[in-house]
């Protein structure tokens, strides 16, 4: 019996985790959940569930029940417990970065949904995990896809990591209609249901960026053996091509069930059956077409960061962070989230990521300069 | 440094066998080969190769070279040698069943192209494994895919293994035009380069009721849980569905360079540029279709006997074996095949299948049957 700390358990990955735990209850139990904001629903999964920790970011003046957790420290506190096995960490952006470490310190496994954490600080967690004996289970579906591939195999066998995506809902669009895309057409994922933040970046391909980076981290492949290549049916979750030329594929329907349950139980499966049935008739035609990176500067920017290393990414991330969160507000154009990471990258993606001081500093950085640019406009 | 034994060398499997050894010529080396009856072509092959040992089945009344083997006893002779440790059988039909049980018993990889062994006498050739240690390792580019979709996992962690299949020329006939179906229509394959036997067996899709067999005594599956779609591309090799709901795919382009290196270096991947380049948008669209049991009574029957067990697989081998030859002569209409395996295993299919010398009268009696309609027709 697994003990396992949610962290973002409010969210979509942490109400899919929680389904996926109460399937399984032979093999995992919840024994910490944390929340950004939503009390109440914390609240009543707290009572379903009775964890022995339950932690809160921001109570938004609200009061919490004297027996929660309250602030970011909160995180990291769910992540070292003794009876933790398995952080699944589900926290949006760049602030799940410490609870990462800290559980891969502690020796735990980290079921990581959160990509940002291995996007501005790659290196250190990879240090993390060799220094406190942690690994990390990708829960993103493309990366738990490319695992599933992978099998036993060492990444020398590898030749070429395949990374799909859907396009996106502005996929057969023009450039010029992409940048005049309104929120709620951004929001309009079409294959996917996911939280506001990763459906803006999946609208932009800026996530396809950010998830070549993960795995670049995850698997230890050179991002010159790392593609993406569009896939409208989101039902070929990735693809590995070894080096006999032979090339493994993972199929399902799209659902955060598998990826969430294989975190979990990898290297083993288990029988489950709520995740959805996969039937190839059903599922035909499957459908590939090249990326356009003319038309998603957003995701053109995030692999020319990724290859310049350094704090590019996490420069990268901090800005379109920062561009995501106005746009969702209703006070940056779609073209402006793109165009503040250009200008971010450009003016600061030289900055040094030696340390997590350094990365720090240059994620905060990304981030003040994106909101000048808000004020200016 | 592994030594090969190349059963069936002038056919498709022994040529693309010699090709993919001459790439991986550090690892593998050609120490015997045997043909059914191209002396020529067999000649020129040992001159390039220099084996130890050459065989020829049948001369056509020629006069080999005094070093060669003559007769079917050059098969298992060929098998077993102590310098050979792959055993790649590509001989066609129920003939190639002896030098499978040899070499399994003499401990070597039988690397199986010749699936009518298995569908012939599965049981016997598992016991062979069991008691000399050898093993088998598939050629059919489907059972080399689930093979590659399993890795290292056990078939308790199996759901469903999905069998692809082209299809064949006939795949969007009406079953009246099919049964009146032309010789070169039925040897027009639309995306594998094949033998002709193997070909028409692709256009009757008998071809899938054998491969049916075959996964089920190579990979220990029920027959409930091996279903067959249909994928016009030939792309997706199979697929394995797991008990966690997860589906893995092999993908190619239709080629057998990969499953004939597979079969020879599995567990392991060497690098090897012979196999051609998948790309997944050159490969765009894939579709799936459920099979036509109606209009392919061949694969229906076939089914319908893999279920039956004792001699009704053999008997359904050989009744297609004898047929497919008389059809390929001109001598039978294509829904004879189909009709003549109705009526072999309707009053041969439930002969003994408790041993050798009982299976083997099973596979006679229903050759028999098929010649007799023949010559009544």
């Amino acid at each position: 019996m697994k003990g396992v700390a949610i962290l973002g358990s409010t969210g979509s990955i942490g109400t899919t985790a929680l389904r996926v735990i109460a399937r399984q209850r032979g093999r995992f139990h919840v024994v910490a959940l944390t929340a950004f904001s939503n009390a109440a629903l914390l609240a009543s999964q707290a009572a379903e569930g009775k964890p022995s920790f339950v932690g809160i970011v921001n109570p938004n003046g609200g009061a919490p029940p004297a027996t929660w957790r309250v602030g970011t420290e909160s995180l990291v506190e769910a992540a070292v417990r003794d009876d933790v096995d398995i952080v699944l960490n589900a926290i949006v952006g760049a602030a799940g970065l410490d609870a990462t470490l800290a559980a891969l310190r502690a020796g735990k496994r980290v079921a990581l949904a959160n990509k940002e954490t291995l996007v501005v600080a790659g290196e250190l967690v990879q240090d993390a995990c060799a220094a406190g004996g942690g690994e990390i289970v990708p829960v993103d579906s493309e990366h738990s896809a490319i695992l599933q591939c992978l099998g036993s195999r060492r990444h020398e066998d590898v030749r070429r990591l395949i990374i799909t995506g859907s396009g996106g809902p502005f996929r057969t669009w023009s450039p010029g209609a992409i940048a005049d895309a309104k929120l709620d057409e951004a929001l309009r994922h079409p294959t996917w249901s996911m939280g506001r933040k990763i459906t803006v970046d999946s609208a932009t391909l800026a996530n396809k960026a950010l998830e070549v980076i993960e795995a670049h981290f995850l698997f230890g492949i050179p991002y010159d053996r790392i593609e993406v290549v569009v896939h409208p049916q989101s039902v070929v979750h990735s693809m590995v091509e070894f080096v006999d030329g032979s090339v493994l594929a993972q199929l399902g329907v799209p659902s955060m069930e598998l990826p969430v349950l294989y975190a979990l139980t990898h290297p083993e499966r288990v029988a489950d059956d709520g995740v959805p049935r996969f039937d190839p008739v059903a599922a035909s035609p499957l459908t590939f077409e090249a990326v356009r990176l003319d038309a998603f500067p957003a995701l053109r920017l995030g692999l020319e960061a990724a290859r310049a290393g350094g704090a590019a990414p996490a420069v990268f991330n901090a800005a379109n962070e920062a561009a995501v969160a106005l746009f969702l507000d209703g006070r940056l154009q779609f073209a402006g989230i793109a165009d503040g990471i250009a200008e971010a990258l450009s003016r600061l993606g030289a900055m040094s990521g030696k340390d997590k001081v350094s990365l720090l500093a240059a994620d905060a950085a990304a981030r003040a300069l994106i909101a000048k640019r808000a004020e200016a406009a």
